[in-house]
């Protein structure tokens, strides 16, 4: 009988924590012991994993216990607990964005940085989910033909606000349909019919914390911090998945060919690219896939090395809680 | 008395004919004669200004005797009729795409190069919604640092497809919220809870043809073939005013205070741009009215002489409508 190693799920009750428990069973990841814990608010309620009916606990020191794997699905919970986590001896794959550019902690996509999972001090971090899909993209551009350049505009989805933003979009489409008051909560403004442009908190040079991390995770996983990028986030009135258009500088020419060959031979990559056929990656049918959904892949004509790509993935799935199943499937082989 | 012009409104039934009418109003152009054409379809039906009732007439070669300026809010009519507008002596101000790369035709944006309105030999064209607030944002930091490189990522609202794709939209969100199949008629996918990297017809490289408006209207707008650019156009699901996401290289330094300063006193441009106050300009704020909204100005980090902004305007208005009558006030002045 193969080994199974005990997982903890902390945040299991949020919309990256049950989208955890899907891809832990749809990998056939060879749980034991499983636990799920969350905030004292939803301690008590009832989950299924696999058949079985698991009750919530409120996470604490003691979670960790006998444990080989804690899955965070994000927030607060991870700088608190992290210690303890360590201390119980197992791993901690955590998806917020507290240890990320530690230089102790690995930042892990696996289809670009797998090595770096051995290095660990107990401790992994799982990229932000905007990070994730754009790094899978660049990385056999980079391998190929160096990159020099990244300039990134976002279309992200409500996902990455969690289940309440999710809710708060079919409010206001609701709303606005029914030409009735709209009602905001998660988001600064309404997103329903409107873009805003602000994703996370305000920081140096006006860039939104979003848009750093796009900036330091990407050339923390590339590992080589001479890669320029910058960012513009915004927020669409998209369920599932975000979108990016992607403009690339590269050191080698290359054209949109190669680059189309690159990416189809590229693991977790799929080209969707056929003009002529109008087929092109779109949130609506990248949901609820693990992949990432690469097309409108064209020459800059501004510039002599230069793509621009149209990058999609789903902001649950690759975007963290795929993403964290593969860190974990990586520590165990 | 002051003098009056008589006006033709070629495609009056229209998202663009019906929003030039309330422009003429608003801005008090001296109409005389009204005249209100639109295709057979249309004809007979009756439609009001400042009013008074006026019969949709169908558009003939004789639907410009008498008239001094033509307004065509897009679509074929254009080609049809430009000959038999210059014939009866009028003045054809086009929404379409049919003749702005016409070396004989001046491309008019009226902040940006009103002066070419003086060379016309009877036909003057609109540019394209997304290329005339772009280049109203544009002009101020290429008068003052002289523009290297654009890239731009467009976020574009359904208005830019007519009244139907209006329509359209609120059709599908009721759909997607009643759970109900989605019908699709003017784009070619389901734009509500999605986005659409397709507007117009696929061209030269994989990229569309709005694409290449963006780029060759720019130049010939600025006088400035050299200044590279490149972009990709998004449909998104929003129903009024256009988004862009541009990337600025410049020649010699601006800073971000600079920026901000050059927008402020621009003409038709108003800076939203307050990180702290969380004020940045947004489709949903930005509807019904003239202006170019600019602001997430920041320097780009990842070069010297660089900027990042968020430009939003109605595409109806200062994209289509505004704009033709403000070329009609330049041309009566």
């Amino acid at each position: 009988m193969n080994k199974k190693y005990n997982v903890v799920v902390v945040g299991a009750t949020g919309a990256v924590g049950q989208e955890i428990l899907k891809v832990l069973t749809e990998r056939e990841f060879p749980v034991g012991e499983l636990r799920l814990c969350a905030t004292a608010r939803s301690a008590g309620k009832i989950m299924e994993f696999q058949g079985k009916q698991y009750t919530i606990e409120e996470t604490t020191a003691g979670s960790f216990n006998g444990m080989d794997i804690a899955l965070f699905a994000g927030g607060s919970a991870s700088k608190e607990f992290a210690k303890d986590v360590v201390a119980a001896g197992a791993v901690m794959i955590d998806n917020s964005s507290a240890f990320r550019l530690d230089p102790e902690v690995p930042l892990v996509v696996p289809e670009v940085n797998p090595e770096a999972v051995k290095n660990h001090k107990g401790i992994i971090a799982n990229p932000n989910c905007s990070t994730i899909q754009m790094v899978v993209a660049l990385k056999p551009i980079h391998d190929a033909a160096k990159l020099k350049r990244v300039i990134v505009s976002t279309y992200q989805a409500v996902s990455g606000a969690g289940m309440e933003a999710i809710e708060e979009l079919t409010q206001q489409n609701k709303a606005v349909i029914n030409e009735e008051e709209v009602g905001i909560k998660v988001f600064p403004y309404q997103i329903a019919n409107n873009l805003i442009p602000h994703i996370d908190i305000f920081g140096e040079l006006d860039y939104t914390k979003e848009e750093w991390k796009m900036v330091k995770e990407t050339q923390k996983i590339l590992g080589d911090d001479t890669i320029a990028i910058t960012a513009t986030t915004v927020r669409v009135p998209v369920y599932r998945s975000h979108s990016e258009s992607i403009n690339i500088e590269t050191e080698t020419k290359i054209t949109a060919q190669e680059a189309k060959e690159l990416f189809a031979k590229a693991p977790g990559i799929i080209v969707v690219d056929n003009p002529d056929k109008k087929e092109y990656p779109m949130p609506l049918f990248s949901s609820n896939k693990d992949e990432v959904f690469v097309g409108r892949i064209r020459e800059d004509n501004s510039i002599e090395k230069g793509l621009n790509i149209w990058c999609v993935a789903d902001q649950l799935r690759k975007g963290a809680a795929t993403n964290a199943v593969q860190i974990a499937e990586l520590l165990i082989k």
